[in-house]
């Protein structure tokens, strides 16, 4: 039986450098409220204990809403948190060991930054792929080139598994994003770097509404 | 039935950056072969994907000669290699969340920085402390203030498992070192960055077994 994977529709990534000051929980219960489905924990800066304490008292709010909590690159973290899964990096430990040692029931989720990556990704073990950059981004200093719509929609048809697309993306853009074939978006600083987190969230679920629309009825011609 | 700590007389930790573009692998087995006691894998530049690789590939040499290798920091990646046990520093994740999730028999060996960090140390948690910075040291850049010998003599009587001193150690000092009272001295650049790594860590061990004679004979008076 699959892992039963949740809506990625709206995926937030955490980062505490880029939320201008206001504390990680305080932003994220606002992204909930407007709407993000999904919370990736991933802060680079601080310590494995910070980012653990931080983790925790997420966890002890989301779980409750039914939001999942999936940790950045350090399986070690999830399994200490119980969260709901890890997400991992081409330069992460490799899916197969983060499965292994999460078990049949984590998710486990695979950046893909290209087509050359595909191979990495065995849907037996990955449940989503993060596909990305999208467009240029300065929240991810490491960040490879910007793989456009056209290259995003490519990929969806080979990827076996659900995707949600990260780098760049805003209220803006979202619906082209979606409709290019996406389950979802990814973003970071569009949230936790906007004035109201909650009405940013919002927004980001109504321009995925508008691109799961332009998908259903494209235009003539 | 307590753990058996191994001989921590010569504790090596690894820095690829320190070891003077020589292969890691190379350091390693130059140095047990000097007579080395425990590694330890300690990459902070590299990918986790590489650190894996690279303990994958220390492990095979180091198990069949009965050094344990020990993983700084990160949790998973021992789980992953099924290394001997793992190194937490007072910001990694907890000794007691590693102690969880390795199990009873790994080795779980915690960083003491000064008197204050004595109460984060259970001793039925905890195998080993590393204690340090006790000279000033390059290895690390964000060390603490050096304890020196007489906190290092201090600490040894207040600590209730044994203990490796860490920051500054050569064959110079490691004799004052032991007699101090550290069961073991733990090294980065006096054997990576040498330039025969077997023949510093042989002299390590003699600067150990002439500290551990004059533990035995103190000077009268």
């Amino acid at each position: 039986m699959p892992r039963r994977v949740p809506d990625l529709s709206v995926y937030l990534v955490t980062d505490r450098l880029l939320s201008r000051g206001r504390a990680l929980v305080d932003v994220v219960l606002s992204a909930v409220r407007g709407g993000a489905t999904v919370v990736q924990l991933r802060e680079k800066e601080g310590s494995a204990r910070e980012t653990l304490e931080l983790g925790r008292a997420l966890l002890h709010r989301l779980r409750p809403l039914g939001v999942p909590l999936i940790v950045n690159d350090r399986v070690d973290l999830a399994l200490a948190l119980g969260a709901d899964g890890v997400h991992v990096g081409q330069g992460d430990l490799p899916p197969e060991v983060a499965r292994r040692l999460l078990g049949p029931d984590a998710l486990v989720g695979l950046s893909i930054t290209g087509a050359a990556d595909l191979p990495t990704l065995d849907p037996a073990v990955v449940d989503y792929a993060g596909v990305g950059p999208i467009f240029p981004t300065g929240s991810k200093a490491d960040a490879t080139p910007a793989l456009g719509l056209e290259e995003l929609a490519r990929l969806r048809r080979l990827l076996p598994v659900p995707i949600v697309a990260i780098g760049g993306i805003t209220a803006a853009n979202a619906p082209a994003v979606i409709a290019a074939g996406a389950d979802g978006v990814s973003v970071v600083s569009a949230i936790c770097s906007a004035d109201d987190c909650e009405v940013a969230a919002s927004t980001l679920v109504r321009a995925v509404r508008e691109g799961l629309a332009r998908r259903a009825s494209p235009p003539p011609g």
